[in-house]
């Protein structure tokens, strides 16, 4: 697996996929021809949003190409995919009706490298259940394209709005290690990122992940860390 | 319809369901036995947390059965439906596969009292695509009770952490009603409820509620409001 999984868009004092540009292009290798799957848009149009990514990773020597514009049978077109975020739902749910779940879990088992944020580093996991957003539809399944071991939950921050009562993010992600204690959680700080290299897991960013298993206390983590392999 | 949904399970100042006491009484009109639903309860068992709110309730003349000891076939037996708060996703899950969403849809529709909150007000509403809560297990479809026509948010706040780049929560209901314009949305404050009586929909509690339709302007009502009937 050659995978570039980052928390969100932008870092905090950057702007739209600043902090992600130098990292698409030692992903990418030389690598051109990328296909983008808008499909977290949810308040945007596809070809609005194709657009936008398209701008911003062109000084990454990226040329996109919309999913909704074209088959998932034609995936062999493409060197690299590239996954944007919005609702994971959303994504979820169209990447499986569109028959892009299967090829593009194909494609980067084969060595096509992938990058995603936000909905797009939720789906690379093996499933959506630490995704923070709202299901506003159905996914038709929980599970996601399983490219990693591990489930990310991007956005990561402990604080709550002054006076909230709800359920804390080490809360919610207690509640899943309650049902699902076998598996791992990366709370991923906004910008920050996990750059994954066949079985290694690599922590890069300015910030403290933190690290969730079942039973156990969770640890902070500063990079760069090796988190697996 | 008699219903009692309430945001959550505590005013800003108050101890648990203390606000709550109060208009459980008034919805019970007299009725003792009550069916507890404590499948929303991840991180305690279903024992203690039915004992919890056993106790938080008996000041209302209430005596609750947990669900998890009695068949969705027994539901006869009571006079009164409760739906305690928690994961939103584990209780729409259990429910279904044990028979009480049928059952409990059925009981009210034939007048029976449901009070609910936070999850338990999710699951009154047609579908519990507007809760805020982590997708830690597949509901077996987002469908709920249907027991109102509009779609609660409790714990609603626009509020983010200082500095958190993530969608604000009138983002969240924005994108739902992107794709499920027809839907009202009501995002209810900590500390408040509504009150259904047949068609009639009353918002009460402390806080400005604020009202969300596809194609307008969001709208901040004050209680007491009438919102529907």
């Amino acid at each position: 697996m050659n995978l570039l999984l980052l928390s969100n868009s932008r870092s905090p004092d950057g702007g739209y996929l600043d902090h992600a540009v130098e990292l698409a292009r030692e992903l990418a290798g030389g690598r051109t021809k990328a296909l983008f799957l808008p499909f977290a848009g949810v308040t945007t149009t596809w070809d609005e949003y194709t657009d936008k990514v398209r701008q911003a990773l062109a000084p990454a020597g990226l040329a996109l190409t919309g999913a909704h514009t074209v088959q998932a049978a034609d995936i062999a077109a493409f060197e690299l995919v590239i996954v944007g975020g919005g609702n994971t739902f959303q994504l979820t749910q169209q990447a499986r009706q569109r028959g892009w779940l299967q090829a593009v879990r194909r494609s980067v088992a084969a060595g096509t490298p992938y990058m995603g944020w936000s909905a797009g580093a939720n789906l690379a996991c093996p499933t959506i259940c630490t995704t923070n957003d709202m299901p506003i539809v159905d996914p038709g399944g929980f599970d996601a394209l399983g490219l990693i071991d591990m489930q990310i939950n991007p956005h990561y921050t402990n604080a709550l709005p002054a006076g909230h009562q709800g359920e804390t993010r080490d809360q919610r992600i207690a509640e899943f290690l309650a049902v699902r204690p076998e598996m791992k959680v990366i709370g991923l700080p906004e910008g920050d990122w996990l750059r994954v290299r066949g079985k290694q897991v690599q922590l890069g960013g300015p910030h403290p992940a933190r690290v969730f298993q079942g039973g156990r206390e969770a640890v902070e983590v500063t990079a760069p860390a090796l988190l697996a392999g």
